[in-house]
């Protein structure tokens, strides 16, 4: 192989808001591949919030990035040498290889993919990690009947369009919360949500009362914040509320909950999750949303950085909302 | 039917603290038996945190009491008029009559228990809807293992007392919170807590950390605010949280979440409930309760008022911690 690896290590942690200073481009020899082991070159690499938790030292779900470690993160690639029976050389591929252009592995936590219906990209997006944080918060956690209000924060992103979609193939009411118009004009004509709430707007609740006359049954929350508490008090008996995450508190900004109250009012229940710790319904979720991609039925958009150098950039693009749908960054530049 | 009926309504709603002026003591006549009706005459009233929200007009898990309207209760009794063939005179009875001396009914509401091994006031505490309520939580929601622990705030109350207990049962480690060191040596004197700790002491959190080495796996929360936010901190994996009561927000005051955040870290699941809505697990939990009692096995307290018009007082010092278990008033002064 000729040529060199490339990736971006975590160089510190962040104090409050990420910055460019918090990574560092290195260079590193291509891996060699020994037996039963593929390499891989990175076509895209996704960029997601939870990115943000394992940057930081404090008790987090997952164990803390380490210093002058390659960023962790789910890449789409192509195999380009396999010593692995399993593994031809031009297989389209789904990894965890991280901030780099190149990853070797073992085939242990490679999935083969099938780009003939479904881009490779949207193997990052709704068809992969976050298709299926949408698929099992709202089937398994938020379980929402026909003509229940749902209502979806972050609702433009890789995740909250997805949940919106699936919401209203179930015959709910859908609403989403998202910052700024043109976010929101996507979010009710592109992924066809009944209503949008800009919350930017400063009329936070009562547009999001406005949206919800028959109150809201279920929530999935990746927000957290003024959002969360808003929603807390439009929410009918015996609601559920998945949090998959709270993006107003990564910086360690305070993000206190007035509303609490109404668990106990309302018989909420409550259910944080990783997707991650829920295998089992993988295959299932990705069966479906696949179809869903691969027949049109499911729309998605993508923001898409070029060249790993410009992953940072993105990466604090997406933590302030400066995406539109999914975060993806193309390694390659042919 | 010689004399009067006495009762209860409710004068005026609470502006923030429940004072004497939001009663009224009243007479009127004792109500007369139709065709499949029974007269109680009612022995003990239960006080119970849930009146405190019935008093006001904002949404509540029920509806407002009326103004003007005798205040709600579970009263325990005994039949002394009868023209329904499933009651005879003389028999102990447990029913939702109010603050007021004489009930009448069709049956259909009224429990007749066995008054030979288990007390008739017990009935309205460790052997009835308290009991019901830590049993449903514990088993239900906490649903804890053996090994585990297990939090329980306001854990020297009728609920609480009951929720440790029975938690010690299922070979937890149990920690109550309580208000002061007297309550707190009933905790773990009487109870048989392995600890409890004393909020009051202004050590809350270390305290806390302390007791609960390995962390905390279930909740039973009963008060919310700085105990809860306490419990978050130390919240394993995969907690689970059973919200039964937030008595530190009653009054209207604020009473912010700040470590909401450790729904998501921790993944845990937390749940509001009310004991009526899940009449079905009743049966069960009744039996299961009255044994204990029966037996010895449960222990209890009670803090009994003298006659109805100390109903008010006893019920706003329920609602400052005053009492030491189950409040209860005592209708007759024979």
């Amino acid at each position: 192989m000729s040529g060199k690896n490339r990736l971006i290590v975590l160089a510190s942690r962040p104090k409050g808001e990420v910055g460019p200073e918090n990574f560092r481009l290195v260079e590193a020899e291509i891996p060699e591949v020994g037996p039963g082991e593929v390499l891989v070159r990175n076509r895209f690499l996704s960029l997601d919030p939870y990115m943000r938790g394992r940057m930081d030292e404090t008790k987090s779900y997952a164990a803390a990035q380490s210093l002058g470690e390659v960023m962790i993160g789910g890449t789409a690639g192509e195999v380009i040498e396999s010593r692995n029976p399993k593994f031809a050389v031009g297989d389209p591929v789904i990894g965890m290889f991280g901030w780099q252009l190149y990853g070797k592995s073992d085939g242990s936590m490679l999935r083969k993919v099938d780009t003939t219906q479904v881009p490779l990209s949207a193997y990052l997006g709704c068809a992969g990690m976050p298709g299926v944080t949408a698929w099992y918060g709202l089937n398994r956690i938020v379980a929402p009947k026909t003509g229940e209000t749902v209502v979806v924060s972050a609702a433009s992103g890789a995740v909250g369009s997805v949940v919106g979609q699936l919401a209203k193939r179930k015959g709910c009411r859908v609403v989403g919360v998202a910052g700024g118009e043109s976010k929101c004009r996507i979010v009710t004509g592109e992924y066809g949500f009944d209503a949008c709430i800009d919350y930017k707007a400063g009329r936070l609740y009562e547009d999001l009362r406005a949206a919800t006359p028959d109150g809201i049954d279920g929530c999935f929350e990746n927000v957290g914040g003024e959002v969360f508490d808003a929603v807390l008090r439009r929410m009918n008996a015996f609601g559920r509320i998945a949090v998959c995450g709270l993006i107003a508190g990564y910086d360690g900004k305070a993000m206190p909950v007035h509303n609490f109250r109404s668990v106990l009012v309302n018989r909420l229940r409550i259910e944080g999750f990783i997707v991650a710790e829920h295998m089992n319904a993988w295959p299932e979720a990705l069966r479906e949303l696949g179809a869903l991609v691969a027949a049109g039925e499911l729309k998605y958009r993508e923001t898409i950085a070029q060249g790993l150098e410009n992953a940072p950039e993105a990466f604090i693009g997406l933590l302030k909302g400066r995406n539109i749908g999914k975060q993806l960054v193309k390694l390659d530049r042919e």
